[in-house]
């Protein structure tokens, strides 16, 4: 099984950015745990800040791996090309989220994506990603 | 470690209810197979159409259990009582949905309860609830 | 034939309250003349105050009856979990309303369970009961 | 007794015109059924795609007829003037429609003229009529 | 001078029609003692319940006539067709109104064709047409 | 007959102020001219840029005049005080404006004291005060 | 003189629930207190999570007791029923709050039944309960 | 190949309404030049300042024309019987406006018909509509 | 315990001014009955329609008094000065109503001071102001 | 002549994604058919998912080209930076949609740059960029 | 050079009231300040809680100062009147705040003058005052 | 010192765009003079009509410059992504306008930013660009 995990803007200064809100782990060191956790799952990766790049990988992807694992940062609420970039592939994504947006600023509760998405997960903090993961073990 | 399943409004119809929304699997039934998956784990499960029991359930469980995971059906979406009743407690709760609710009526895309909750998961099937307790075992 | 009416939470003080509204009529009264006017149907009779009831009662009676009448009365604009029961059961529902709704408050203009129902008869007094009656004769 | 049924835009189309959601029958056969029906009653009836017409034939028999049974179609959304009419003249006009509106469209729900007219009856087919005639009977 | 004065929907029923909101007297017996008053100016008079004869009517008066006092009953707060047609006419349209609309259902308080009068009159009773006549003599 | 003209902010650099919108003619001069017309009329004048100036003199003059003109300039759109003091006295209020406040900004459109009014005139310019004067002669 | 005192949802926790908003201490304690200060006056108490039972206990005293002291909780927001039940009923109700709801979420900003209740108290703290008391001994 | 061209209120007044809005050029004279461009089509006019007229028009011609070429003119942000008479009719139907609506008034933003049409044409000036027939000439 | 009662727009003429809605007594009379129900508090009085006295006014106070009793008439709905001012200062300010302010018009039902004062008390009379004075002797 | 043919996010699957919507075929092979038709038209061709690269190109070729027929997907509803970099070039621009957005869900119709395009063709299938063309062939 | 510094409702506070947001300075030490920095500037002050005063004095300088330097505080979100008082006179206005009001409540996220003025300073402090002085030495 | 100028999408043809509302002079030019005037200033500069590049950029200095000049053109009204990228640094950020956006179309009205900005400057022209260098010189 080969899974995608794709972030989205700002997720690279994970660890150095609001560790408040995001904790102070970077997701490279989380990535490493998780691929020991999983060692039977390919665990692809890629974050970038550009929407275009988002919506590029998803084509890349979208029809030859086995799920994605989606956390579009701010696009999640201001995206409908990801939203139509999803709808156009044929695997299924997750839609995750760090934090748990609804008790964040209210431009933040509306996901123009999750109609697009098999399921969301938000809340749990990095553990989401796995939550994910394990969504694709049923 | 205890966990309290509470189910809202409808739910005790799931195999019945909407099939093609819902599957035609009852809860029993899938409550069985997670009590053989997590046989470490007390699953204590309650279902009421009412949400005064919702709320004197979570009262009762909500200091002792060690989370709870709440599927308040369309209470979601109209119970600010149950938001206040979950901030009131000290257990963390998890809000679940079986569908994906973005994908169904506007009057579903709203929940007055994720503010008051650590995390949601929804659009997995009942597999919601599997991954709601494995965020537990984190 | 057997058809159920329901009626939701305020109307056990029918007569007694707002007459200029609902007329002071006691609706025991009112069913018993219905009675004999329709002596070949069986028509069960359940008020209650609680969203829960009504629930409850929806799912005991909606796989058997021939027609449901329900005057959720309040619970019509705020009710999700109604809406949701009446989608889930099998027995055709009929809203009604003793009051034109729509001459009154504007709160009272939107009902969230119209669109679970097969009709709507609003503004005949009591009357509204048989009307709703005589549509399962046609 | 004598009774107007007033039948505005797109009407005359019935039988015609998308008969998934209004039926295959034509009103005129449903109209002779209807006369057989209620031999008693003068059942007078007129149907114009005009807004104006339909304000003028509630004028001319506003004030003579013993009530009046009026599917205002697309009117029943837009026209404020329909509503004044109703309000200006002295016989009761009841509200029907063929579909359940609230199954439809958003913009289908709000009806401009519902606060002027005794009462609404929607969603049982033709048979709307035969039930806002048997309004007139009780 | 002359000027038109044009009555929209069912101001036919002046006198008739809730006479505490309009009054008891019918525009004839008024438009007379309008004449009396204002010997000098030729006083002509349009009604009509449809939308597009008052179109039409602008149409034919709205190059010639000195000035047009319009009443466009309901039709004010529904109609951009009347917008446009005062806007494509040269004559100057004065808004009235005999009831203050503010005092009224909300949706009387926004007009769409006040945008493209000269000027608006309202509340005054029948006095508001008088008024707009004196405003073409200054 | 005693009447108060009153006039709100900024009215008083009238002349000055944006003539392409309100003319170019102070409103002293216009005052002299209405009382050279109206040689009957005691016509009383006040401005004030403060809204509790207004209001004191609303309270002042609103048991004793015989009516009032109020050009309640941008106060019109932001003031319940005023709709209030308005309607706490016994004489008639109109209100006017110079411009046709609904050709300009949509904050404009509003008008929080119409209600309180008897009528109101808009976009005669400064002959929508003369306009006013004659409602009082009817 | 008796009064009921009928606390809503989660009130039940008081002193233990949030105790930064709501205090810590138990309403049981207060109420002692009360009925000491208060010794001419019955203070009847009664507290549910459902809203069926808080109609029920309305239409219970709602006949006979000289005032009602409501703290409705969350249902303050949400329940029309509780609105109707009130207008339904002859006794004089009063709306109370701990907090100051104004200074907490939106959405304890719009209370449902304060139009049906005599007036509204509240950021008082537990001494809300004594000044809506105080209301009846005028 | 038989078209319709339809024309909605006030383009009887092209070339002499608001030239710098819609040209100066009557559609007489255009439509003229489009018979001689198209001599293949038999081109079909009708114009008409009344809904009513146009609903007809289009039940008249809505089962025989191969296509219907409509501008609706201010009955596109207004019509939901337009709507409905479109969906009614087996003709396709082009919405066509000779400006752009989108650079004008914000209610000229919005069209009741657009989704009931096959496509929409804007902007081009009176070239609207012969793009509209290219449409047909796929 | 010096106490000051702060009056806004329009309650100068209480007593005088819609009895109905505000009774027929003058605040200078209730005040005096107070001052001799409460002869140990030092109650302070001043009343103005200007916004701006009402917060030179709550500064000269607000440092120095023990509690002041607001009753900001229609400023309440419209003022966020007054908000500020209330937040600038140390002294609580009790914001009183003589009305149920959410059985009247929906403009009144929205505070812009609420969220800055320490409690609210509404719909009792002229009492309201004697359970604010009430609430500082807890 | 010298057009581009500016094609946004996602249109790099069509022939792929979702078939129903968007047709079969890919862009390229109609490409091909589109130069055949207008040999004496050079017709640039570019797509990209990325909003800036939209951007880029439309200011490369903004001052030079003919005429740019843009096709912005997703992007049409979120994008203000390509509404201000279509007003910034002097080519005439056209909004061109392959589906009837209006048709669609509700966030597909709003257009935010379509008040900075010359004109909008929506609803044709890829037929809509023959017809943007044609356009320029007036 | 002439300005003209003007301080809105409850700036007069400055140091005293709610430091952490506008610092524990007054506004007299930090003009003092001012002016040694700019020695060859008249740096006018004037500050008021009255918007009347405000008003006035924009019309006593507003045609012969060089600039006005407006901190209209809280009337900034609710006065048209001083929007329409800034374009009545000639001296350019620019709105500066101390805080970065974006960052506070929603309902100080909304000017009523901005559009009025020639340019906005925002969230510097007291040094909002010094960078607008600056604007006028560019 | 050394401070990043950020310039937005559509910036780069300054000088060249819209030149009524952006001036006739290239960035390039201005950035010179500014260089000249700040002699010990690091003024550093990156344009970019790419979202993500200007996040990058903000990674990239926004944790060694000693602040940020950001000029996020249309971003500033749709990109919560930028809004992300602020906060998630630690250099002061300020945003500036050449225009006062207040003044355009609406939707330029919000900014997205403004909340994660230390300041906002907007409507000197390019002026507003050195006066957010004279912040940083406080």
């Amino acid at each position: 099984m080969r899974l995608l995990l794709l972030n989205g803007p700002n997720l690279n200064l994970l660890g150095r950015r609001e560790p408040d809100v995001y904790g102070n782990r970077s997701f490279e060191d989380y990535l490493q745990q998780l691929r020991q956790q999983y060692p039977d799952i390919q665990l692809d990766y890629y974050q970038s800040n550009h929407e275009g790049d988002l919506i590029d990988r998803l084509h890349a992807d979208g029809f030859t791996a086995d799920g994605i694992i989606l956390n579009a940062g701010a696009y999640t609420h201001t995206s409908i090309a990801l939203h139509d970039a999803i709808r156009a592939i044929t695997a299924p994504v997750i839609e995750v989220h760090i934090s748990n947006v609804h008790q964040r600023e209210p431009f933040r509760h509306t996901s123009l994506i999750s109609a697009a998405c098999r399921g969301v997960i938000c809340g749990f903090g990095l553990d989401s990603y796995r939550l994910a993961i394990e969504s694709f073990r049923k």
